[in-house]
């Protein structure tokens, strides 16, 4: 199975961001550093050395096995987490985050607890949760759905911005584990669960429910809805102990669609894809669905959320400071014509 | 007709927000200015005088109208609007803008139409189109509809923020002119030009496109469509011209949801409905519908769309500095147990 077939077409959204770049080049001010395509937008603030940055996100259709299994907490949690790694991949601080949650018929009670697990997110981070729309939009969405938008802003010194330039050949690329699919790549996983189903001649809900021994014990549902992690600590432990050139969140488009964001122009990551144990969800949908590796490398994080790009000569020490990452590749030269991201 | 009947029910949404008002609080970093309800969030930058203001909307049900009539600019340039007037309204400048595109199967014609508009009307604020998020969630939304969300950072230095607080008894009440319904009470709007169009019969395209002596020979699906004011620069002249000590923009909750907003506790608005002309479209929703005036005027903004609180004595100058405003009304004390606007 292919992303592709299951609805969900990027170069779709690829075609159509390259329709209006020049409208958007167009409303640039002064302030604003660096171009299009960055984990977050930069805007510096007049008379400061502080620069803003802007980061929005969705949670994808999650949303829908978070509906059928009636788990709304995770949701919100996600979106919040989603937007601060976004930051921190240009190494900023989040400051604050406002929401908008939009629905047919508004459920007070699962608002409530989409935007309470919202606000505990921002809490137990130090972000402000600022505001918010709640729109009650009767007919645009199918029964019983609803659709999150999350929007963080965060600061981060002018000389501390990270930036991909920085990068060179022979860094060493650390990998930090993911606690799953995180909030992307949803509507293939959901794809092949129904069909999954569907042989076992199951509902989707009782198939993922079921218990698994290749989860030890666990059910898909649950680690389909496992919460995308947040690297704050994580990135900070790291500021204190090696120097961090860039940082890519591997969220939509996978490792090709991301990792090339945190590299300069000529050069590309080689990845030791044995480095780390790709966990049993993934190596699950991707038996299940007939998936390639090309494919699924393409829309799923595999098993590393955050990869971090540093010194080779710090390696050690960022080892040190990050119990669980991994170091998983380096930087090499780009080959033209290849991906930037070299298997090896 | 009422605007409960067609599925929106504001009190569900104030059921809601009641829930989570307490963990939205526990969020509060020491940089917050204010509490929930103002029309953008307040946060002061440390070591600046500047105070960042954000807000987010969404353009409601005007969407399906604009799908139906294949205008899909509009509601671009609607929501820029919509965020930058609530800006205003906190008595900043608007810095930046980003948007959330979401939408079942991605059209990249209509995305292009849509956010094009919206980077172009950036531009023509001087507002920077920062980032978006675009997103493709099969089956999440009823074929054919998208759904838009807007966030925007603006700036305003903190001895300029506009504070409710600081309207007196006897200020004035100055009115700008709406183009129309802006972007609230559509699915009111809606419901009553189904029935109307059944009630003629014909279908409710045909109904929307049918020139309308009352409209001088235009439709009502223009007159539904026409596009969000901005009132930036009316701000701005009148900034120069006198003290403004608050703003309301008459959105979602019409007169009663948002002019309150604007006064401290303990004052209220007296208003004379006659001082200004209700435009025609809201006369023929109001007769359609059969919809009583408590109705019409708590939904919609009924040709003002904009309220600025003044010193009696700039009164003058400010008509003056802005030649389609209107004096509407003037502060006084609120009588206990009653609204907040009372209609003179």
């Amino acid at each position: 199975m292919k992303y592709q077939d299951t609805g969900v077409d990027i170069s779709r959204a690829e075609d159509a961001l390259a329709r209006i770049r020049d409208k958007v080049r167009a409303t640039r001010r002064p302030e604003v550093i660096g171009d299009i395509g960055a984990f977050g937008g930069l805007f510096r603030l007049t008379g400061t050395d502080t620069v803003l940055v802007a980061t929005t996100d969705g949670v994808g259709t999650k949303l829908v096995l978070a509906r059928l299994l009636d788990r709304h907490e995770g949701v919100g949690t996600d979106l919040v987490h989603h937007c601060v790694n976004d930051a921190l991949a240009m190494g900023a601080e989040p400051l604050f985050f406002l929401d908008y949650f939009s629905t047919s018929k508004l459920e007070p009670e699962v608002f409530a607890r989409v935007v309470g697990a919202m606000a505990d997110a921002c809490r137990a981070h130090g972000c402000a949760l600022l505001g918010g729309e709640t729109a009650e939009l009767p007919g645009m969405y199918a029964p019983g759905t609803y659709d999150l938008a999350g929007f963080l802003v965060g600061a981060v010194a002018r000389d501390k911005i990270l930036d991909p330039a920085s990068v060179r050949e022979g860094d060493v690329l650390i990998g930090l584990p993911s606690t799953g699919l995180h909030t992307n790549g949803f509507s293939l996983a959901r794809a092949i669960c129904d069909r999954a189903a569907a042989r076992a001649e199951m509902d989707l809900r009782s198939f993922l429910v079921l218990p698994r021994p290749a989860l030890r014990g666990g059910t898909v549902g649950d680690a389909l809805l496992a919460v995308h992690r947040c690297y704050l600590d994580e990135v900070r432990a790291l500021r204190d102990a090696a120097t961090i050139r860039s940082i890519a969140h591997l969220t939509g488009g996978g490792w090709e669609g991301n990792l090339p964001r945190a590299l300069p122009p000529g050069l590309g990551a080689a990845v030791d894809r044995e480095s780390w144990i790709v966990p049993p969800l993934f190596r699950m949908l991707v038996e299940w669905g007939g998936v390639s590796d090309g494919e699924a490398f393409a829309t799923w994080n595999m098993g590393i959320g955050l990869v971090v790009v540093i010194p080779a000569n710090d390696e050690r020490a960022a080892l040190r400071a990050l119990p669980d990452a991994i170091t998983i590749g380096e930087v090499e030269r780009a080959r033209p014509n290849d991906l930037r991201v070299r298997w090896t």
